[in-house]
């Protein structure tokens, strides 16, 4: 019988697992991931009095197979906080057993909680089934928005 | 001789003239304005104990000529906050003055202050003065991101 899906926030207890997660899915997205101080301040910008984030692991049968980053950015237009989801990663043998579709629907639930107009995100163009299963969810893909950014070496 | 331009917080006394802005972006964008309730949720947000995000207005000659709204971000894999640019906006009869750089320098600054790895923002794909712009500022267009959302009534 399958053990229920739990997602409960990141704790000193479990930070090591999560820090290995978030390794995992700079790998699968083929970018840097953080280094030894990026992980130092990850620490303290989760704990710290103002968290710079909020950061959930997910555990089945006592494994961490997943998190989930969120930030509350701001619409001016709706005037109502939106859920920015950083980072949704699920270790890739764990899918198609619809816990990805829990993770999401947790998503969902938090952006209520905090009465957020909307929930917002980036895909990777190449991630073919994260992008079938947000389209499924009836998110709506931007494309008349480009995406900008400037590097700390030009600031 | 010109006035020099000044960019100041928005507070009590000129919060009219900022939502008299923002509709004017809206315009521009031609995208719904906040309605009734969203403009005092909007004065709410900009002046409660943990305000959502923190507005400056541009004034010259005594006149306000545009606004800027910034909110923190998160980057998880640099482990550092990002400022995000919700928006950036320059009556259209005030453009080609180099205000929209002092403009852009002024969110530089405040990047770092906040000790930010990065800039980020969207911009229509319609609006090539400010995509001109954002190049000339050696910014980056992450076409491989695809911007996500998922709106209110599916959550």
């Amino acid at each position: 019988m399958k053990q229920e899906l739990e997602i409960k926030p990141v704790d000193h207890n479990n930070f090591d697992d999560f820090l290995q997660l978030v390794d995992k899915l700079a790998e699968y997205e083929k970018l840097m991931p953080p280094d030894k101080d990026a992980k130092k301040r990850l620490k303290n910008d989760a704990f710290s009095k103002n968290p710079r984030y909020e950061a959930y692991l997910v555990e089945k049968d006592n494994q961490y197979i997943g998190y989930i980053i969120l930030i509350l950015t701001y619409s001016s237009f709706l005037a109502l906080p939106t859920l920015y989801i950083e980072d949704i990663f699920l270790l890739p043998d764990q899918r198609q057993n619809g816990y990805g579709t829990k993770m999401f629907d947790f998503c969902k639930k938090i952006a209520n909680e905090k009465k957020c107009g909307r929930i917002e995100w980036h895909v990777l163009d190449w991630n073919k089934p994260a992008i079938n299963f947000y389209n499924k969810q009836k998110a709506v893909h931007l494309r008349e928005w480009l995406y900008y950014r400037l590097t700390k070496d030009h600031f």
